[in-house]
């Protein structure tokens, strides 16, 4: 898989491309990372990258000259030819692990990280999609493009040493029941018997129930979107039974 | 403010630091943003921060006590005594700018970074509370906790020159409308009359009723909230209405 990412602080994205995931991935060749800096498509003696808003108001707009040539130039030059934009703003579709998933099967894509308040809005009519990552303000688009890189690499099959993608938060729609390690007591607190009874059916009925109590707690929309998805067991309907009846 | 960041990744945040708001704020000592390797709290010959989880399954879990006593270590040694803590886990909380503007008005804010799919469930109960960036899965909580301080460093009066935080997206609770900048025209593609008629009336009524669009369109989950929170004004409902009309 290839990823561009244009944007006017490639040296932002030093440290992460050192990330041990991240670079054994770009080790082992599953993934290449190409950092486009759009300050070099600015012309003129100034090389503007961002001027005034028209109509008025606070802080800056980036420009659509640098960041469509930019653009234009890393789709002429992608390998593959085939390749996927997606521009990073609060005004986007809220990115998820579906999302994840079906940037992980691209062969390229082109993450556009602007000033998180303020791209012309002309740029965004030769933008495939738009996300957002949460519903809060931030200085630029780079964070949010590295959080996109490492939730789709550590996707990548081969990405991630023996460990399973398949059991987290939100694969399946619910939130992950609480893990437990070493030691059993731990100043006064102990793991729960079941986890160390070595019946597997009581482990895994036990994980899904806390997994059903995490979810109905503290995320009832994504228990709500599970259940209307038909996604609800017939055990699991049991459980939340259970949770109910105890209260 | 200050904040500490525990994480077994300090190395990851170097170019972080070294943004221009995060590293302007730090210099004009708006901020002081100290890194507290959890690794440094590991006990024992083999320094083991993690470990198989109870009950069996794929993953290694973040173990009690190097997690437990770093946050020990850096609530003894914090200035003002008045310390939040804050976990980034995709268990927790969905993070959004009233929260970064709650945490901007903390004396000290301490983030514990764990690997995003498993911290011994024991450690919570040492937590003020649990943040999640969105619903999807990362390595671990690093680009979390850098999000969170960029959200929040931001917000420190005085951190961002000249502009305004307060006509952003989220701010009012709704996704902000269109920016533009020069050339009024661009390939084709022009700016709306309007912004350039001088008419500051007509410029907000049209730049309110874009925002009511878009966010109408696209996030009909914020408009609702919005309109529940009572906030909806007169001319915004005549707008909306408009909008409707319009089809």
């Amino acid at each position: 898989m290839n990823i561009s990412v244009l944007t006017i602080f490639p040296e932002s994205f030093e440290s992460f491309l050192q990330t041990p995931v991240v670079a054994r991935a770009i080790d082992k060749g599953l993934v290449t990372i190409d950092l486009v800096d759009i300050k070099d498509f600015a012309h003129g003696s100034f090389r503007h990258i961002d001027d005034s808003p028209f109509g008025g108001g606070a802080g800056m707009v980036m420009r659509c000259q640098p960041v469509l040539d930019a653009l234009k130039h890393v789709k002429e030059q992608a390998p593959s030819g085939d390749v996927r934009t997606v521009a990073m703003t609060p005004a986007g579709t809220p990115y998820d692990q579906k999302t994840a998933r079906r940037f992980a099967e691209l062969p390229h894509l082109v993450l556009l990280c602007g000033h998180y308040e303020g791209m012309d809005a002309r740029i965004f009519g030769s933008i495939d999609e738009e996300v957002s990552m949460g519903d809060y303000i931030l200085t630029g688009g780079e964070l949010p493009a590295m959080t996109v890189i490492d939730s789709v690499v550590r996707l990548l099959p081969g990405a991630l040493r023996g460990a399973s993608t398949e059991e987290e938060s939100f694969e399946d729609g619910l939130l992950e029941y609480p893990q437990y390690t070493q030691p059993r007591d731990y100043d006064g607190m102990s793991v729960p018997d079941v986890l160390l009874s070595g019946d597997h059916g009581r482990i895994r009925r036990y994980r899904r129930k806390e997994a059903l109590r995490l979810t109905k707690e503290r995320r009832p929309d994504l228990l709500e979107r599970y259940i209307a998805e038909g996604k609800l067991t017939e055990e699991e309907a049991g459980l939340l039974k259970e949770l109910e009846e105890e209260g």
